[in-house]
C-alpha cells in the first residue's frame, strides 16, 4: 500500500510515522520544505511539488490531505481534480465543513475520481499510535478495497466506521465536536466552582479520583488530570477559549434544523466571550450604560 | 471490620453485597422488611430496628447511610444523635445537600459523634462491583483509622479520595452530578442532530466508534453505546429528563459565588423543560400569545 499525504504539520506527520511504523509506504508533501524534511528522516518519500507527489504513487492513487480547513484544502481538491487521473482517491483527513466536502465531492465525481471525506479525532497521539475516523464517501465498494485496509491498520481497533454517502463522515466529526465542546465547558464550570468555594480541593486529586469509576470517567478528564498535575492551578495559562469552527457549523446546523441545543450554543458563545477583555466587550457597555441610565448605578470606565 | 447499612434499597444494597464480597461484616437496616431479606440472603446479619442494628455493632459503631437525601436522612441522623454513643461514627453515603451535611455534622458533632458526608458515583455496578467515593469529615485520623480501610475494600482502584473538612465530600458529589448534567445534555443534543440530519447513522455504530480513540470518549458514552444496542431509536422511552436535584444545587451555589455556569444551568432548564408538554408550557402560552397579539401570528387552541 503506498499513499500520498498532502500537509505534514502535526496531525499528518504524525498519521504519516502511523504509516510508515504500520507497513504503508508514504509519498509526503508540504508547502513547507522543513515539514517534507521531518517525514523523510521518518522514512517517507519526500515529494517537491504534488505533481513530483502523484508521480510516486501506484494507481489508483490515493491522495490523503490533512490540511487546514478552508482554502487551504478547497485549492488542493481544484489543484487535485485537474491532475489526478479517473479512477484516483482523494481522502480529506482534515476537518472540512461538511458543506464544503460536497462541494469537493461534485468537483472531485465531476473529473472521474472517487472522494472520501474523514473526520480525524483522538488528537495527535491519536494520528501517531492509533486515530479515530469517520468516513463518508459514495462509493463503498472503493471504500472497502482501497481504504479499509489502510484504516484498519492506522486506526485504534475498532477505530474507524464507513458512514455512508459523501459528507457524512465530516457532519459526523462536525457533531463529535459540540458534544466536545460541551463536555468541556461542562467540566470547565465544574472547576470553576471547585476553585471558588471554600473548600480547598487537589484539582489533580480530584480528577484522578473521577477517572477512577465515576460517572464523568472520560478521556477529557483524563487530560485535565495530566494538566493539573502539570500546573495545579493552571497558573501559566490565560482563560481564552479559541475555536476553529465546528462547534460554530454543530449550531449553524442546528439552527438550520430548528434541533434545539443550548448547550452547544451557549459553550461556543462563551468561547467568544472568554476572548473578550472588557475593553472590547460592546454587550458589557451597553449593558452597564443602561444599568447607569435607570439607576444611576456605577459604571467603570477607562 | 462490621459496619451497620442502612437503606438496603439498589444502591445499600449492592454496597452491602461489595462489603460482604470483601470481608466486610454488614448489619443490614431497613424499614422496608423484602430489603432486609434480601441483605440477609446475600449473608448480612439482619436488623429489625435501629436499635437492634446498633446493638449488633462493636464500637467504634460505623452506622453507613444510603438514604434518599432529605427528610429520611434528615430523621435518621437525628435517631443516630439520639442513640449512638460518643466516639461512634456516621458515614452518609447518600447525596445529601453539603448545607444538610454541615447540619448534620454540627448534631452529630454535638454529641460526640464523628460525621463522614460521603458522596458516591458509579452507578449501581459501582456500588457492587468497586464505587467512586468523596469523602468528607473534620476528624482525618478517624478517617484513616476506620474507615480508609473499608474504603479500600469497596472502592474502584483509586477511586476514594479524603477530601478534607466536613461538607466537602457532598460538594465534590454535587460539582461530579452537575458537570455530569452538562455532559449528558451534550451528548443528547448531538445524537438530536444527528437523527434530524439527511445522514442515517447507526446510533450504537456512532458511540461504539467514539468510545474507540475519539475525544468524547467516556463511561457516559459506553451507556449510550449500550442503550443504542438494546433500542436503537430508543422508541421505547418518553424524552423526559428526571433529575433529582444535585443539578440544581450546583447551580445554586454558582448563583451565590457569582461563578458562570451556563452549561450546566442550562442542562438543568432543560430538563425541567423537558417535563412539560404543551398544555403545561406557560412560557410557551405567554410567547404564543405575544406573538399573536403583535403579529397575527397563529396559536395552537387546545
Amino acid at each position: 500500500m503506498r499513499v500520498g499525504m498532502i500537509g505534514l504539520g502535526k496531525m499528518g506527520l504524525n498519521l504519516t510515522k502511523n504509516m510508515l511504523r504500520n507497513g504503508i509506504e508514504v509519498v509526503g508533501f508540504d508547502l513547507a520544505k522543513d515539514n517534507v524534511a521531518a517525514a523523510k528522516e521518518a522514512g517517507a518519500t519526500p515529494a517537491s511539488t504534488l505533481e513530483d507527489m502523484i508521480s510516486k504513487l501506484d494507481t489508483p492513487r490515493i491522495a490523503w490531505l490533512m490540511l487546514p480547513a478552508g482554502k487551504p484544502t478547497d485549492a488542493t481538491i481544484q489543484q487535485l481534480a485537474n491532475t489526478l487521473d479517473k479512477g484516483d482517491i482523494v481522502v480529506d483527513g482534515g476537518n472540512s465543513f461538511y458543506k464544503d466536502s460536497l462541494r469537493h465531492n461534485h468537483i472531485l465525481t465531476g473529473a472521474g475520481i472517487k472522494f472520501f471525506d474523514c473526520g480525524t479525532s483522538g488528537g495527535q497521539n491519536g494520528a501517531l499510535n492509533g486515530g479515530n475516523f469517520m468516513i463518508g464517501g459514495d462509493d463503498g465498494d472503493m471504500f472497502d478495497e482501497y481504504l479499509r485496509p489502510v484504516f484498519e491498520l492506522v486506526s485504534e481497533p475498532d477505530g474507524f466506521l464507513y458512514t455512508g454517502k459523501a459528507g457524512s463522515g465530516h457532519y459526523l466529526k462536525m457533531v463529535h465536536n459540540g458534544i466536545e465542546y460541551g463536555m468541556m465547558e461542562a467540566i470547565g464550570e465544574g472547576f470553576d466552582v471547585l476553585e471558588n468555594s471554600d473548600y480547598n480541593y487537589d484539582n489533580e486529586a480530584v480528577a484522578k479520583l473521577w477517572n477512577h469509576g465515576s460517572v464523568v470517567r472520560s478521556w477529557l478528564m483524563e487530560l485535565a488530570e495530566d494538566a493539573f498535575a502539570k500546573d495545579p492551578k493552571l497558573d501559566d495559562l490565560l482563560g481564552r477559549m479559541h475555536s476553529s469552527g465546528e462547534g460554530q457549523w454543530t449550531l449553524q446546523e442546528s439552527l438550520d434544523m430548528a434541533v434545539p441545543t443550548p448547550v452547544i450554543a451557549l459553550s461556543l458563545m462563551m468561547r467568544y466571550e472568554s476572548m473578550r477583555d472588557a475593553d472590547n466587550n460592546f454587550t458589557g457597555k451597553v449593558v452597564a450604560a443602561l444599568r447607569n441610565g435607570f439607576g444611576g448605578h456605577a459604571v467603570d470606565k477607562k
